[in-house]
């Protein structure tokens, strides 16, 4: 990792940007492209167009943009494809999903049409609420993997694209731990070949990419591209993965404010968390099994960044719960709200209560705009194998095998931007005390 | 800076703690100080008494206590001294202030009962709502600056102190912008003489405190020591300064949102926050003089940390309004209410809502024993001038000549512990892009 | 009150509707009476449209809706005017405003065109912050009433209207107390000769259109029709008067609200409220003797409810407080957040905030059109002088010169309908204890 | 109903207070009201304590305190027993409660030490989160009502009392519907006999209570007195019923606030409302099956206020949610979130936030002293059977036979008056328009 020196390829030609799951999500984020690119909006809240980058050295004050700096497809360079379980174009599902206003939809009409999706892989057992009605037929489930990886093939081929990523924007899965099939390829493709249950509709998805070797990243808390057998893969294939479940709303939130509230030395006693939403992945989530899935996605977040058995007599009887609460009148509008029970000087109890309305795919967008991009920028990099720097855009993120995952967003964004400025030769920052003595 | 071996006089002998202002915040810390020794309190809040360090190098697993890897006093060897310009003594203050419950103050009445005030240097004009009755008499306020000078030397004597440190817990003043007066030690000694009206009240403990090479912290937004002639008569008599106004409640939230929503491209159109609370504070920054003065502390946050100038799309028009209200049904439990009007991909609006109810002197009084554990430290390794590197702990950090305030608690948090790390001779922490390649 | 027979005049012809003040509310109003003759949309929020009334008797269970039990106008019979001090016509003025969406201003836009304000009468010392460009010129204040009368009289005329009602929409002035000038219609005549200064622009409107027997309500905290002279000019023309200002977001709240908590016996140390908007009314809000009127308006309905002087150890000690702040990024939608400090059971404090996501012109629409058809209703009906049964829709409404002001909202909606009740000769509505004894 | 004339005996000698459920409600309301009778503490909340009537015709300004108008027994005259399944007295009951603080506790120790609980009856199967063990023995339910009515008597004997009467305040049972061995008195003695799983603990105590003529309320949502054959009972035995789950927190508000929107004809698409607390009623409530008794409770309240059926266009798309969530940090300090969304003219959406800080027991307490005095006065002027006029103080009002349930906080309270009135001999009073018109 000292190695200033890393040769990484050039952006030239059209990047293809695979979706299983052509939803609110997957629509925002392709119409935003479009429009962006027309000059009719701006793609807020991606790092990778909007954020800059100090350089010049730990103390450096020259400052650039991430898209001037790193060499970037830009987002002329995308074409979009996605698969969905029910056949609407992207046009429809935009309109339906009452995420963007007509005057967004309307310039771009035509190019939205266009996006019709392919057929899902899609078995029931895992997603109950839904009911698909656009999906592929297959004798087992190695077949359709090989049914996706024909459609990765035909899409580059129809589109002409030099290199595709993947980012999946379907609903979460019922949960399902990681069992002996997931332990190793061979298990795995054995496990394909005899409908094991343990494997999912999403990890067939991850696994005819990386057969294409179309990098991966899973905004859903599923465990899709989180077990050793995809690792391997990836690492026999050199694909980098991302993950997993992205970081929008409360969580988003929670991680802003837990390690300030650590950075303070202050005390948690307890944190609540409710969210009401509208949307299919409300509907989704009012199932408990689906609901078990995210819940360990949210849960997680403040025992790593609190450490309570490290600070037992701050954090060590926090109380964490999370709620997700199906509320049509809310449609994709989400809120969220949290109350904390912190403590200071002698124990003294004191609260906080963050009211957070937010817009699911509003927040997504850009985060799935960004792993598009830098999960490129990676595999033209060679790297491959989980990407723990892209942890700043997770709720649950995969760490390495040797290192704990990183939720404090601060460090994670310290993290992003110190490998972006590895990989283009420049030294970390480390911000230090100021010159104030002599 | 480089240099890893910094020399530092070890911590001998009693520290004596002078405190400007024997209020609520004042009598809540050293009433804390008294229980934890007893083992009947915790100094929750406290970075240098809870907080730990990551030591061993960049990527240091190895963790302490701060107070065990960094030679500080312990809380064993404080003794306390106050002005104030009320005669009430410490326990008196403590049971009006409600901030501690009975079952904290009743242990250790007597020993608060014994911390009486020494007489204040007090001119009306800078706080109009309070009418001081326990105040010295002097002819100039160069002689002010004498008998408190004289109070300084004679608390130490008689309490057998080997060094002290003071902490301005006293009232906001009126809002004086530096003059003339202000500009050299030359200047300030003859405004001094001839009772220039741009000299305040806490101007005068600052001299006093420095000219006896005692360091001082300003907990309040008053100019105080934050101007020329302070700083270099502090290089003259090697005195370390830190400033300005304890980041407690709103603020202190600010300066951890505002950094995560920007590492997030996330755009600011705008950003209320009212308070209500009802102690003394309050009604002090009821008269709008004073109101100003902490103001100007309170709205400068946003700007340094979002940089509009740098991210016009995102923060140039960002309308930020602070409100203070009096309150009386509060007491010292102040309550803020924010409200951040955000926007995202393409623009779309989103809204925080952050409700604090705090207790302003639970979260100031661990501010008072870090600075002044951490600024005797700091005398005792030959550091003088203003210590940016405890920025950490106020809304308006003073920065050196040389560089701009930070603001971002996160970065203020790095800085303050990089420096410990410094001071002990151990490398900076760096995060960096995990190990997922090769 | 008795006589059950009221010989009321059948709505025949046209009303016309004028309003001193084309802006956000006003085309607000305009433009949903138009879209819901048209069935695009609905007049939510208007108790003549969409409200019951039980009729039958004390325990009556038939039910009706007020529009079809009470003869009121219709809204086909309804022709619009209006004066203002810009020139912008409907159309741009609901364009600029922001309330509506194009989806609503589109169908209708050519009648919206087509509504061009009349000059205003407008003296700028009692609303600084705006500068009139569209302004009637007059040598005399009494003057300016003969310039509004023929502009009355030239609308009906034009418009050939039978009947016209006038609801002042316009902005908030400087306070002003009544004065000598206002105790008799003699003083005040001699006043609008000689251009007395305590006669503000609004009581121009109001006096014009009393002495053009036209019903006026006052949607503003001005004086406007809150004086003797007022009264007595009314009762000579026998016109009926309503006011004043408009109950809309935080106050309705507040008057639903605090008749709860006094019915539960609670008490009530504190009661803060604030507000964040950005509309024109914030602007001239912003001007501290601007809101002193507006204060005064919000801050009665407490005390009235609560009765302290009744209750002094419920609301012996309650502390109100007000605010109001200009916060361009919200426009129209403005915001309340107000803290409650109440206590239960032995004096044990507990909290309520309430956070109010309202829209100024969407509530006050209804409101309009309500008093319209209600005013015009008690002239058909022979009443006059002030309507205090009309007291449901406003903030301070103005009492009977024998009655004290009723801010319950729910006493004052018993009011309205038990007054409608008697008026088509129905008996009042009586809640009483149930059967469930012998 | 309309004879002024009603016979009432006097309150002369003591008054039994016999509360099933020694639990933090109970002990609240005894300790007030022990702490009142000492002059240590005010009954705040207490409409018969604090709250006024006023007297003298519709229109009548002569206004008294409702203890003073109506002759209700005092706080002196009450003594009170309790049964609960654990032995822990009064005393300690209420420490390990903490919703009184010491210094409220420690002046009546002695007198709650003495407040020791007879033995429950308690079928674990209703409450299975509860491991009573201080629990009585019986061959079958009719014994088990045996035994109780032995302690009824019994206690009376021993306290010399002239009178008594029960309220419970025991947890919520599970979720049970009136069954076949509701129907009649015959069926439910013959239940009793054969241990009918249909009856659950808390009828026993209700049947017990009606047997011996002791006036019974029932504070939780359980069946309890809400059934066919406890109806007839009481009519049998001339006692008189109220019920039921006292209307304390969130609902309390909800029964405030939606009376308003809809006084206001604004529409609401939908009602999120989340508790947390962690009291031993937090803890039950996490049953999913006592849950749904509470929901069921919970959730009429909305639909009877607004009558969707009547309004659909404004409440018939109403989508309602209640959550309670057990959250141990909070202890008897609980919760209330609630998110209103309302629309307006056009249809406009808003939205109502509100957050209540309250304290259960501190809100429940004066609802039992008020219940305890007014069944007790409602049984010595001779009225029985459900007492709809009290349906002020509960979630559920219980109505006659003949009507609906009313939640309408506002005419709850004028029933409740208004009934008082009617027993004193005054008339109703009955809000009307102004006198402002010949």
């Amino acid at each position: 990792m000292t190695t200033p020196s890393l040769t990484i390829r050039p952006p030239s030609g059209k990047l293809a940007v695979l979706l299983p799951g052509l939803g609110a999500v997957a629509t925002t984020f392709i119409a935003g492209v479009l429009l962006a690119r027309r000059g009719l909006g701006s793609p807020i809240g991606s790092l990778t167009q909007m954020g800059t980058l100090r350089l010049g050295g730990p103390n450096g004050e020259r400052s650039s943009l991430v898209r001037d700096a790193v060499p970037l497809a830009t987002m002329d360079d995308l074409v979009f494809g996605a698969w969905d379980i029910f056949p609407e174009d992207a046009l429809d599902v935009a309109r339906h999903a009452e995420v963007l206003e007509s005057r967004h939809l309307d310039p771009i009409a035509e190019e939205l049409r266009e996006i019709q999706p392919m057929k899902g892989a899609f078995y029931a057992r895992y997603v109950r609420r839904l009911n698909g009605t656009h999906v592929k037929e297959a004798s087992s489930k190695a077949e359709m993997v090989e049914h996706l990886r024909e459609d990765i093939r035909s899409f580059i081929r129809r589109h002409g694209a030099a290199r595709a990523v993947a980012i999946w924007c379907g609903s979460t899965e019922v949960f399902l731990p990681p069992s002996a099939v997931h332990q190793s390829i061979e298990a795995f493709e054995a496990g394909l070949a005899s409908d094991d249950p343990g494997i999912s509709s999403s990890q067939l998805y991850a696994w005819a990419c990386i057969k294409e070797r179309v990098p991966f990243a899973n905004g859903a808390p599923n465990l899709t591209v989180d077990f050793p057998a995809a690792w391997l893969l990836a690492k026999e294939m050199r694909v980098p993965l991302a993950g997993k479940d992205f970081k929008t709303g409360q969580t988003l939130l929670k991680t802003i404010l837990a390690p300030g509230i650590k950075a303070r030395s202050l005390g948690v006693h307890g944190w609540f968390s409710t969210n009401i939403l509208g949307n299919r992945d409300g509907e989704v989530l009012d199932d408990p099994d689906n609901f078990k899935t995210k819940e360990a996605s949210k849960l997680g977040v403040l025992e790593e960044i609190l450490q309570p058995q490290q600070h037992p007599e701050l954090y060590g009887d926090l109380y964490h719960k999370v709620r997700i609460e199906y509320y049509p009148p809310r449609g994709d509008a989400k809120e969220g709200w949290d109350n904390l029970d912190i403590f200071g000087w002698l124990g003294y109890p004191m609260q906080i209560k963050v009211n957070f309305l937010c817009r699911d795919s509003i927040l997504a967008a850009p985060i799935v705009l960004d792993l598009a991009l830098l999960l490129d920028l990676a595999a033209r990099a060679g790297l491959h194998g989980t990407q723990e720097w892209l942890g700043f855009y997770f709720k649950s993120p995969m760490p390495t095998p040797e290192s704990r995952p990183e939720h404090d967003l601060f460090i994670q964004s310290m993290k992003l931007k110190n490998t972006l400025r590895w990989m283009i030769g420049e030294s970390a920052e480390r911000p230090q005390g100021g010159g104030s003595f002599e």
